[in-house]
């Protein structure tokens, strides 16, 4: 079949929005059409070309909802019309690190997915009879793409697309590293730094398990009204801090953050963040991701003291199991999504949303496949 | 009242043998008779001069047993006969830090201990008049000490002073890292570095919790024989692995160590021990002291791909509720503390105590007060 997409060609150019061939599903695969898509800063680092790990050309796009179409066969969990969530990280159930019950990395098509192809080995995508790769096993910024069965969390019907398609990357990541990750208790305290995307969905995270004091940490004051409005109890913003800002945020929370969270992606940062954490059992998780190559320290000291320096990917959401719970969340208005979900673009404007990031002016933006 | 005491006057230098006065327990507080000692690194440590925090003049010493020979106003746990061994981390069970049931750092003397005094701020020991400190709030280079009641673990009466003494550090701080700070579980796969004192009471904590491989580096080839007889199931000489060790350790391992841990003090080798560490859910505990100002470094992918990076002092345990515990699993040959102690010296001879762990020749060094 023909479908609409965005593809990247090259490292560094805008998506090219071309009708591209489709092949239809494999053993275990899944024909979804994409109703709406998320555009994330993963997007943006892989199109950038910053990404060691980028390859080209591919469709982008990780962190959308939609239909199944058509299934291939043995796909017994998935059926035509069922609403799904494509998930980068997918949920075997049977490999080594899903029946761990310790991570939620499963590995089974870890090899192919990096390399941009499904788990046989070729690509479903070409354009003029020359492949085009998957990306992160989703490749979202397509109308319709085809997943494993494996990669696709079956969620209610009455969700809206463009509201849950944000579930697929930024929610999860932030709510999940508050709740599956540190599995952060009520009363606790807390620090977050960086109020973008997914400092908000940590901070949103924090709100609903009952942390006591969640402090949010930027250097941008425009961050302060949201993030109090999701939860945050108090704002620091280090311009603004006389000396040192690991002991101002230590002060603050009376003797240390119970738990932080790094949402930038800046190994100093990370730095402050573990140190900020209480001595005895301060809990500090890192979800931002670093320039490829830079390095993390701190003297151990800190540590055998007690702080733990631990990290989250897709929020330590287990995609089958836990993404539908998240979406049940949104539905009951235990989270909000709306409000973090700053533009809606037709998907003809795609890459509008990449230039509203890197002005900074979205926290996130949707394309929806009209 | 007298006491024979090794007092170090000054750092770099041999203790000096001393009768030195010694003041009765004030409120709270615990006079004991110590039987036996060991000598420790970290004694040696401060003695050398290294230790940033080490003051003088002091009388050293942490790792002791004995017999209560008077008590103090108020003191309720601990009378006159009452066998105990000294902590050096200890648990009043009433501090921000005992009730977060969250770690064992109780901080209720800390302030105090650190300048090498009692909790009311002044010291027991004197000398000519002149003040002598207390060192870690144990001082069990004196043949009698003072001692908070919380700093004390009271103990079976049938176990022998001159094993039990090395409860009070080496031992708990090896074991207790596995089974309270880790929580190692049965079947785990796990690589220890450093097979000294404490990294050889860490594999009889492996063996016995029931874990699979037991994996021991160290640049010592001597060490084998007495790390298998601990439970070690290989045994990796970082000299004789061609290539990269961790990449050795993660093979051997088949997808890395479930736990590993640090007992060195050397950031390169922590370093190696976390990444050596399996993705998802790999635990590296850090036991060793570092040389003051040195740092840890790693990429964080390391961590958000599910490595967890903690730290363990005084094992994790709680002194008064845990080192009895340990003290009945020694009485039932559930752990062997008696191949460790590889000297057993008259008070007379402390010094040469510290020759032998300088050359190398001691795993563990005892002095018994005759």
């Amino acid at each position: 079949m023909k479908t609409r997409a965005a593809v990247a060609f090259e490292a560094g150019k805008p998506l090219s929005l071309e009708m591209v061939d489709l092949e239809g599903p494999r053993e275990g695969e899944v024909l979804v059409e994409i109703k709406a898509t998320g555009i994330c800063h993963t997007d943006k680092y892989t199109l950038s070309g910053a990404d060691p790990e980028g390859l080209f050309p591919a469709i982008l796009g990780h962190e959308g909802a939609g239909v199944v179409v058509d299934v291939g066969p043995g796909v017994k969990s998935l059926k035509k019309g069922d609403h799904v969530i494509p998930l980068y990280t997918p949920e075997c159930r049977e490999c080594e690190y899903c029946t761990s019950q310790k991570t939620n990395l499963c590995q089974k098509i870890r090899g192919t997915q990096g390399r941009g192809l499904m788990p046989d080995g070729s690509s479903r995508f070409s354009l003029g009879g020359k492949p085009i790769l998957h990306y992160m096993g989703c490749s979202t910024f397509s109308n319709y793409t085809v997943l494993p069965e494996i990669a696709l969390a079956k969620v209610r019907e009455d969700a809206p697309f463009d509201k849950i398609c944000y579930i697929g990357c930024g929610v999860t990541t932030g709510i999940g590293a508050v709740i599956f990750t540190a599995k952060v208790e009520a009363g606790a305290n807390c620090v977050v730094f960086g109020l973008g995307g997914i400092g908000l969905n940590v901070i949103q995270g924090l709100k609903m398990v009952g942390a006591n004091m969640i402090v949010g940490v930027d250097m941008n004051p425009e961050r302060e009204a949201i993030a109090r409005r999701f939860g945050m109890t108090h704002f620091v913003n280090p311009k603004d801090v006389q000396g040192d800002l690991v002991s101002h945020l230590v002060e603050l929370t009376r003797g240390g953050a119970d738990y932080s969270f790094e949402c930038i992606g800046s190994v100093q940062v990370m730095r402050q963040a573990l140190e900020c954490c209480h001595k005895g059992w301060g809990v500090s998780t890192i979800i931002g991701v670093a320039p490829a190559g830079a390095e993390i320290s701190t003297r151990p000291f800190q540590l055998v003291t007690g702080r733990r320096w631990i990290g989250s990917a897709f929020g330590g959401a287990r995609g089958r199991t836990d993404v539908p719970k998240i979406v049940d969340w949104y539905m009951d208005k235990r989270i909000n999504i709306d409000d973090l979900i700053t533009h809606v673009l037709p998907f003809e404007k795609i890459n509008e949303g990449f230039d509203l990031m890197t002005r900074g002016e979205s926290i996130r933006s949707v394309v929806v496949y009209g």
